[in-house]
């Protein structure tokens, strides 16, 4: 279908919804969106995966996170049992909720819900070395295309866990976007001030290291990691399917960051649903062109940002679908 | 229940959940004003009313809206069909719609989600004369609280609809807030430059006229209208029965403002649901020392940025009713 057809077609209707022009705000360029990601002056949200990418990074024996590696896997755990902040939110919302260990430095027994796709029991240290093989992180992307053929629906709802990967995507923040080092690290899930000056220096050694890398790839495997990796090649086959996709917070737009880098036309499939209050985040959307839904100072990463959003953009739809026209509900356009 | 332990036992329950401090940002504040509105560690929301406050308004005649007076009734039946945006988004959220006739200058044939209050057929014209006599006043505000009374629930989302209505609340916040008149008028449903202007004149005649009134019952008589002083009586009896009263935009922060001046105890029990794009909203909020959870460039009124809000303070109670703490999912605490 001619985009720009569709897109005249469907603004037309939402300009003669029985509201002022414009009135709906946001969720109007949204209605939009989802109808020129879905081809369609109808679309319709089906079946909504919201997954969460889980990962160990070896960056993290250098002290760069407040909480222990073990972590990661104890929050894996406590997603599957209910108890974790997005289990809740994807409960509210009735999201299938898929955790997929793509190289927790763990070995889970298998349960409902968890997806095994592991490229590593924790990535390297990429301030010592490259955190992935250039074989480990091809696997990642080929799995991650390959998990999400297999589920259902229409939108992807991006959703991570592990510890130290605001390292990560800070580290491929400051390579693909040129922006000092300062304004890509943060506190992640909680440094003090000389936790945080730690984690920088421990990042500009990282940096350095790999200095002479410049392909997207490359620089995902170098400094990124499983669950960035697996996520970028989800990423790129929702894209290619037509699947919208709910960015989270700061690691799940790395992976997006990765994956527009590689096709540009991933990023008109994309709905931001949030800013994070992690420091980079910001400047990283603005670097994007993308403005996120919500602003309510999350930084909890796990895809809880993209779950809270998740109603918006049920509304957006609902709303283009169902509301009435001025005509077919009697009611009398502006006088002027 | 003493307020300040019970505040302190919600927080320390709040910053157990398995998360790192503070993550969750604004939904932990919110939890903790609901845990405090109901007076309970675990509050609940219950049957949800979503009231639609509709009324018609004399100084509509002098040319301040871009549409016609005819609407208000129009939309009332178009709210009662299901095809406006309100219908579609408490459809979507399964919020009770209950559209209230307080003064719409047209009289409806009985029908379900229809309440009939009127205390007149459109206010009088605000600009030549008191909006509301004293008794329709008084009426008004004691058909509010007798309304609410009886809806089910705990939660009172507000909406509103009539014609001019913006110039009623531009006029109220003029008088309440103390502030110059432009910086309170805005283009309501989408007034040029010209229109603009001309509403701006009008209601200053308005506010000439009125220089001498000062109390805020006796303002809301004068400026008001029958919508915003129904609803304000529905205000102040769902704190007094502490409900839960989600605020939508520009009018609904008009009836909310007047019944914090009556009874200040109000506000402690709104939930700010949105910034508005109307002009005045964003420095009114600031006024009343509030942040609104949404910000999406709405600016229809109806209840529809109350209904959008609405699942947030679902999740804020459900996260803290339904999160693990680090001790029960066996995560481990943060290392420093």
């Amino acid at each position: 279908m001619n985009t720009n057809d569709l897109a005249a077609r469907v603004q037309h209707r939402i300009d003669h919804k029985t509201k002022p022009l414009g009135a709906l705000g946001r969720l109007e360029a949204l209605a939009l969106q989802l109808a020129l990601i879905q081809d369609t002056d109808e679309p319709r949200l089906e079946a909504p995966q919201l997954v969460v990418f889980a990962a160990d990074h070896g960056i993290a024996a250098q002290g760069v996170s407040a909480y222990p590696q073990a972590v990661t896997a104890q929050m894996v755990l406590n997603m599957l049992a209910g108890g974790a902040a997005v289990s809740v939110l994807a409960r509210q919302h009735g999201l299938a909720l898929t955790v997929v260990d793509c190289g927790v430095a763990h070995d889970f027994a298998p349960q409902p819900g968890l997806l095994i796709a592991k490229v590593c029991h924790g990535s390297a240290d990429s301030s010592t070395g490259p955190a992935l093989t250039a074989a480990q992180c091809e696997q990642a992307l080929a799995q991650g295309r390959a998990l999400l053929q297999r589920l259902p629906g229409n939108v992807l709802l991006l959703g991570e866990m592990g510890i130290a990967n605001t390292s990560a995507a800070a580290l491929l923040m400051a390579r693909l976007t040129g922006l000092p080092l300062a304004h890509c690290v943060g506190r992640g899930t909680g440094l003090d001030d000389a936790g945080l000056a730690h984690k920088t220096a421990v990042l500009q050694r990282a940096l350095d290291r790999h200095g002479d890398v410049q392909a997207p790839r490359a620089l995902l495997a170098a400094l990124g990691g499983a669950e960035i990796a697996t996520m970028v090649g989800a990423v790129l086959q929702a894209a290619s399917e037509r699947r919208v996709i709910v960015v989270d917070g700061f690691i799940t737009t790395a992976a997006v960051a990765v994956a527009a880098a590689l096709e540009p036309a991933v990023l008109p499939a994309c709905v931001f649903a949030h800013g994070s209050a992690e420091n980079g985040h910001a400047r990283w959307l603005q670097a994007l062109g993308a403005t996120p839904l919500l602003d309510l100072g999350l930084r909890l990463g796990e895809g809880s940002g993209a779950a809270l959003a998740w109603p918006l953009l049920q509304s957006a739809a609902l709303l283009l679908a169902e509301m009435a026209s001025f005509e077919a509900a009697g009611v009398s356009e502006r006088a002027a």
